[in-house]
């Protein structure tokens, strides 16, 4: 069953892309307008849209800004344009390392630029569908995700969640919260519990803020306190988002996933990821080989702009870590869930699509 | 060898406690005065003083203080003085209800005011000796515990610590910073991870600010990094402080320790308690007969006064949690480390008392 969201962080309107700022939430909730190429990437690093998903769609609309503004026109020929926008998509890839969707959407559009045969004005038309399609058809991927991993839910289960997989982190729905949100339509006993999620505690600001926007169930915990939820039987499952799967199905995901992997495995709780294929980096074959992104020490030393620790000490801010496969039960994906061994299970789903 | 620190949280001066005011720490660094019994409670409850070491000595002291405003002399005898001042003990052990030395302390008092065959000036000279000799002791025993915890410091080693066991948690020098510190004296290549350890930001706020100021490395982390660090092989050794310890070796401390204490087994990284023997407490069989204490929502909904996440949601603060004896290494006590079987250990250090 799906369940009526109110969330859509990010859509394409009047040439312009409309961005929930989530920086500003629980605070506030509002919209910004993102007009330039330039701007779309400094929303992206600063996180004003974030979630794997949702900077992919965001990556595609960037693409979008920057074509716009190439109108103006200082290339001779279409073919120099084309080549301008290209490096112009490389540019919108890079502005996070870790999401392996910024980088699938980025190329979906390089794809569209080489193989246009049209001019200025058709191609931003192409690139513009293109970026309205992966808008669309990642909405459709979350509720398929949400549909499979209701499967798996147990009648009235606590779930807990990392960071935010939610509706917010993507086109709208969410992956684990697409999970969540599946499960409470056929079962509205069925709650969640939130980690707080430091340094940016997206779990304490955008999960309990998205899930009492939709009025599911929702505890606030801290970091630490997974294990003793778990020990106290009151965890029934785990589902989180991720930014990049290897080919062996090791998942990076925010800071702190691999703990809660741990302790999981540690009580016997099932540990589900929840993400689309495109999340899959089948170019590369372990965990080892996904970047992490290193953040800055303020996120770590401040809390809402006051420092919360002593001065002149040590910070270092790894902002995802990466969860082995050997404590995955399963990856849900809109083709349904991916089990152990993941190199077979993940290469014959890519055989499905 | 004894490092030669300047932190002291609490002494007897003049007739009152003079405690440093740890809930503004590391913004202020202020001493207060607490002159009343009931002020003692309050700054106990409140965390003012907080640590299960600290808190005895505090107890200790509350008990002084009520002694000596039990000289107005509303009663008939000394004995019904006597009866009277008992009953503020027991109240006064109620302040916080997980650590066990707090418990110990007013004990240790009533012990004093039963065996007393003074008057009230005499039995006030007798607590305030107490007083000052649980202090004291206290110090001299985590010189003792730092000293037994530096000989399984590895050379050059990145001790990771959970919460506050510093010498802010005890009468000085601490429990887990204790072996800190004695390890730095021998080796000033050793450094500390410190957890932030939410709600309420113990690591943040006191493990940096003391170890900055005895000029000892500290890198502050958020709480579920610990097993990122882990797996990059950069902590050697776990060491925390303990609230309370069942005759079984199963330990209750600040929350989140279970999760680090689980994350280290994974790693096979040694995890090891720094603890007098006055926090075992040997009427208790295993970990679940100790008391929990629950604690308000706001210290995990707010930070320094701003709430932090949506409104309308579900909040349990348990203010600790139980670490099984098996993922323990050690406990490390003034009398030497003790290790598996803890039933046995622990009841021959008790033997050697």
């Amino acid at each position: 069953m799906v369940f009526d969201s109110k969330i859509r962080p990010i859509t394409w309107e009047n040439g312009m892309s409309k961005m929930l700022d989530q920086t500003i939430i629980p605070y506030e909730y509002k919209y910004v307008n993102i007009k330039t190429g330039q701007e779309m990437f400094d929303a992206i690093k600063n996180m004003i849209v974030r979630g794997a998903p949702a900077i992919g769609i965001a990556g595609a609309q960037g693409v979008v800004l920057y074509a716009q503004e190439g109108r103006e026109g200082k290339y001779d020929s279409f073919d120099e344009y084309k080549q301008w926008l290209l490096e112009k998509a490389d540019y919108m890839a890079t502005s996070r390392p870790t999401a392996v969707n910024l980088m699938w959407a980025c190329n979906e559009q390089k794809n569209v630029i080489k193989n246009s045969t049209s001019d200025v004005e058709g191609l931003i038309d192409e690139l513009t569908q293109k970026a309205i399609e992966i808008e669309k058809d990642d909405i459709e991927r979350c509720i398929k995700i949400g549909e499979y991993g209701a499967e798996v839910v147990p009648k009235g289960a606590t779930i807990l969640t990392h960071c935010n997989a939610g509706a917010l982190a993507t086109g709208g729905y969410g992956t684990a919260l697409g999970v969540v949100r599946s499960a409470y339509a056929k079962d509205n006993t069925v709650q969640v519990f939130a980690d707080e999620t430091r340094p940016r505690q997206q779990g304490a600001r955008l999960t309990t803020f998205e899930l009492a926007m939709d009025g599911i169930p929702v505890t606030l915990i801290t970091d630490g306190m997974c294990s003793y939820f778990m020990n106290k039987g009151m965890i029934d499952m785990v589902v989180v988002g991720a930014d990049r799967i290897a080919a062996n199905g090791d998942s990076a995901n925010k800071i702190g996933t691999y703990t809660v992997a741990i302790a999981a495995k540690y009580h016997n709780i099932p540990f589900y990821i929840a993400a689309p294929l495109s999340t899959i980096d089948t170019s590369i074959k372990t965990g080892e080989e996904i970047p992490i992104e290193e953040r800055s020490r303020e996120e770590v030393t401040h809390i809402n702009g006051k420092r919360i620790c002593a001065e002149g000490i040590n910070i270092i801010n790894p902002g995802f870590d990466v969860t082995p496969h050997e404590l995955i039960s399963g990856i849900i994906t809109e083709k349904g869930i991916l089990r152990p061994d993941y190199n077979k299970s993940i290469k014959e789903a890519f055989e499905r699509i």
